[in-house]
């Protein structure tokens, strides 16, 4: 696994693709994923941390967990089957694991939410990251 | 409180005020809530039962609450202030009861997703609410 962080969001409305890049925490390579509208919004929201009067649905999951008294401990890129990237959020209460399959785009939203840390497996990363500098 | 469903959802992608109505289940009242189109979309899936290739926002709420043994008990519309809508998730684990405050748009989608009634607070009701027929 290596740890990673958002290193770039290309939204343009006009577009049903946007684009989030994730980066090596501890290293020059990259890659992108592609999501959706709604779904680059609400990461931009919370890098502006544009606090919204009512809570938004990512915001509607972090008061559950908090409720729950349970935290987003990482968020996992976990594999990429036919153009689809899956993602692992691993949360913990109590003492006990617990892991969910997410979208990419809601577990980076949920990952900058509550400062959690991402991940990306290494076949992933492997398969599809790029240095910097290289053309993609 | 009253006991209502969701009678009808309007939806017009020129506008970024969509429409739901919420009808008492033992009666002729209903009232209309504004909501946005994302969540007017996200209603209408469920309603629609389309099944998604991967989980969206409102389904990975609904995993987290399972991954919990968690369940979404009630939704109740509990306020109306300055023009918005107020609502409260009712959610049990073990035993133990917890209150999430939540926009309505997002408690209907949770609520249809799990099948949890959905209840108005009587000062929300008696200030809203129409008989069926009459203007609005």
């Amino acid at each position: 696994m290596v740890e990673v962080e958002l290193s770039r969001i290309v939204i343009d409305e006009t577009s049903d693709e946007q684009v989030i890049v994730l980066k090596e925490k501890n290293g020059r390579r990259s890659f992108p994923i592609v999501i959706g509208i709604f779904e680059a919004l609400a990461i931009n929201r919370v890098i502006s941390e544009r606090k919204m009067p009512r809570p938004l649905t990512h915001e509607l999951l972090v008061s559950v967990l908090h409720a729950f008294g349970a935290k987003l401990t990482r968020c996992l890129v976990s594999d990429l089957r036919n153009n689809t990237y899956y993602a692992i959020l691993t949360l913990q209460r109590d003492g006990k694991t617990y892991e969910v399959d997410a979208r990419p785009s809601d577990a980076v939203t949920l990952a900058l939410h509550e400062k959690a840390a991402i991940f990306v497996e290494d076949s992933v990363m492997d398969s599809v990251a790029r240095e910097e500098g290289e053309a993609l």
